[in-house]
């Protein structure tokens, strides 16, 4: 038995012109392959009801599951519903269920329940509804020539919701049994794609095509999933991923459970269970690092005070870096990192820190310190350590990587990690 | 006489596992606009040569121009040339500038010329080549059933240069004369495109048909784009254009002339011009203001330090704000972001300061001061001014607009703007 072959139909200007990235299809794609069904073919045009019509009837035709994204608002140019009446040759008409979503929509928001409005509710006779909890337009669905055709509104965070919650509890009624898919996933930081595919190959050649190994990247973080399609397949997959944990070793972060945590999360959940402060002493990252562990709610409990020292004097004035270190060694070197971090922590009575000095480029480097240089300092005031890399990304990678490298390391030294981490570049301008 | 029918056939498995979101037909579709072409239909399909090739000559009959994207690369899973070859019948053969490119390319990075590599110069018979400068793989094109289908790679950066140096320059020689379109693009800050598109309805009524009003919403700048398709067109726009940067007043950043550069990068060029240093003292924005700055290449030139003083202690202890001000008013009030900045500023020396303190969220909110409030300082020490706004967004996007309001009020203080600026949230979570 053969899982159902599926097919994506969006429509609307703005997805034409290039206005807006279609972020859409891959968010459907990610869901769907969840129950292990794959997007065999996607077509996007433009709204236009003749378009529509001949698409509907040629998708319908070879699929066996037809999702169609946008084209449910009030305007003038919103026509799926009046496509699909038109392909599968019904009425359009007002559905009761649709009547009352918008209206009480409507009353909730203050909003005029207005022509354009009611358009929503006007739908192919004998459509199945499917709710929509967040917006004004419900999907609904049709069977047409043997397809299921699932119509979904083109707000990103509804059509997220109506999948999750509507549409997959349905589609999988229709998947058998033994095909119901399974997905392990796993963050990771410091290895990229390629080199972790050759781990496996090297290491794991036993590893079973049963298990699909697949990858998201990330910036900064990699994802890692294992895909399972049967019962069987489940079982074994205990085993591998435990094989691929050893693999990974601290360069595995965690199984993602619900929603994948940040860098900074995971540092700060950290932190926060052992009572443990965290102070940023930056240059080159210049407050990037202060700004990712910030940007998490919460971050209070762990974090008070950053300091961005980004010339010479700064790093004399507000940490305290001897001017004669600066001198000798220049700003990008171990002995400046080692007083940024230990002033910094002085300074905040924090119990540990980041500190990090480099060349963002693009200019800036020399022949003796390239563009990509960097020093870290981490650690609390009796167990600093450090460490020179050379990161040779462009300017806003080399940041956001090196802001990840410094998060890592504290990261590591939270969890007692006696590994020695590698942080390896790939796939930099894709 | 009508601008040729464009449509687009996009390829490759990780476009429809969701894997990787499609950049790429947005750039194209939105690159295309500027010659005054729409793209009227968008096919993505799986690496399967059998349904590429159905594709392609499905696509060919009825475009006029068909862009290929994608399965160029070396592997076993690029079959562009060899779908190309099958739908035209023709032979598939090494062309000997392919061949050049690719051996070259491979020398200069110290990679190995093997089979998978030498796959890329193995080419339709008798297509012409595309250079592409910053890849292996060469594009090409060829004509098929009356249309022009050009193949281009998928990585991002080589398609939009090849786009821009190759396909556009001899794309323009097919348009009409008459139907060569002009785009001039203003970034704006502040106003959202309903509230933009309302004013022009409203102060401008009598605004042409000939002259295209379009947006393109970025966070936090909103680019207006004015499009006009004939000489007479682009003439009038002239006069329009004016009328557009009255109504915009200081909410215009400026026209786009090349790039578009950042509401960081406008405010350093102009600090670095009058010779002025700025710093910032941020608590809800955690570091986001001075990460904003540091982001371009140059900022050492006007910035020197920021401080993150996230929790009241160290408001205190880093830049002396008096813990009576702090127990009196709170932390989010218009007296502790003066003491704020000019603590900073005392601090650094800097000329200029952004001092910001407010209620990032979830959590953090009171009936008197819910999630949302902010308060605001900035300017010199002896010209310093204050605003209190309610921000009510959901926490990133809170700490992203704050920034960019702190970094904007800068910038109208720079150009000594009169006028009073209005910060409007529209589509929040869209």
């Amino acid at each position: 038995m053969t899982a159902p072959k599926v097919q994506l139909l969006l429509t609307g200007n703005e997805l034409m012109t290039g206005d807006i990235v279609d972020s859409n299809s891959a968010m459907i794609a990610e869901q769907l392959k969840e129950l292990g069904l794959e997007i065999s073919r996607k077509v996007t045009i433009a709204d236009d009801l003749t378009l529509l019509v001949n698409e509907i009837n040629q998708l319908a035709e070879q699929a066996d599951i037809l999702i169609i994204n946008g084209g449910l608002g009030p305007t003038v140019d919103d026509l799926t519903a009046q496509a699909l009446a038109q392909a599968t040759k019904v009425e359009l008409t007002e559905h009761a269920h649709a009547l009352e979503h918008v209206t009480a929509w409507c009353k909730k928001r203050g909003a005029t329940l207005n022509k354009p409005n009611l358009k929503q509710a006007i739908l192919p006779q004998d459509c199945d509804i499917i709710a929509n909890r967040q917006g004004s337009a419900v999907g609904f669905k049709v069977n047409h020539l043997n397809c299921d055709i699932y119509c979904t509104p083109g707000v990103p965070r509804e059509l997220k919701t109506m999948l999750i919650e509507q549409i997959k509890p349905d589609i999988i009624k229709k998947i058998p049994a033994e095909l119901v898919t399974d997905v392990t996933r796993l963050q990771v930081f410091g290895l990229g794609e390629s080199t972790l595919q050759k781990m496996v190959d090297e290491q794991l050649p036993d590893w079973p095509n049963e298990i699909d190994l697949g990858f998201r990247a990330g910036m900064p973080l990699l994802e890692v999933k294992l895909t399972t399609n049967s019962q069987q397949a489940h079982q074994q997959k205990i085993y591998w991923q435990e094989k691929m944990s050893q693999l990974l070793g601290d360069h595995l972060i965690a199984k993602i459970e619900d929603t994948p945590l940040s860098l900074a999360k995971h540092v700060l959940k950290n932190l926060t269970k052992n009572n443990l402060t965290i102070t940023t002493a930056e240059s080159c990252t210049g407050g990037l690092i202060a700004s990712m562990l910030t940007k998490e709610a919460g971050a209070s409990q762990s974090f008070e005070a950053g300091f961005v020292t980004y010339s010479n004097a700064m790093k004399t004035k507000l940490l305290g870096v001897d001017e004669k270190i600066l001198n000798e060694h220049g700003a990008v070197s171990k002995a400046t990192v080692i007083a940024m971090a230990t002033g910094a922590l002085a300074q905040s009575s924090a119990d540990l820190v980041i500190a990090v000095s480099g060349i963002a480029g693009p200019e800036g480097g020399s022949k003796e310190k390239p563009v990509g240089t960097v020093w870290l300092a981490w650690g609390s005031k009796d167990n600093l350590k450090t460490v020179g890399l050379l990161m040779p990304l462009p300017r806003s990678y080399f940041q956001k990587y090196v802001a990840s490298i410094g998060l890592d390391l504290i990261r590591r030294d939270l969890i007692a990690s006696q590994e020695s981490p590698q942080y390896i570049i790939e796939r930099l301008l894709k």
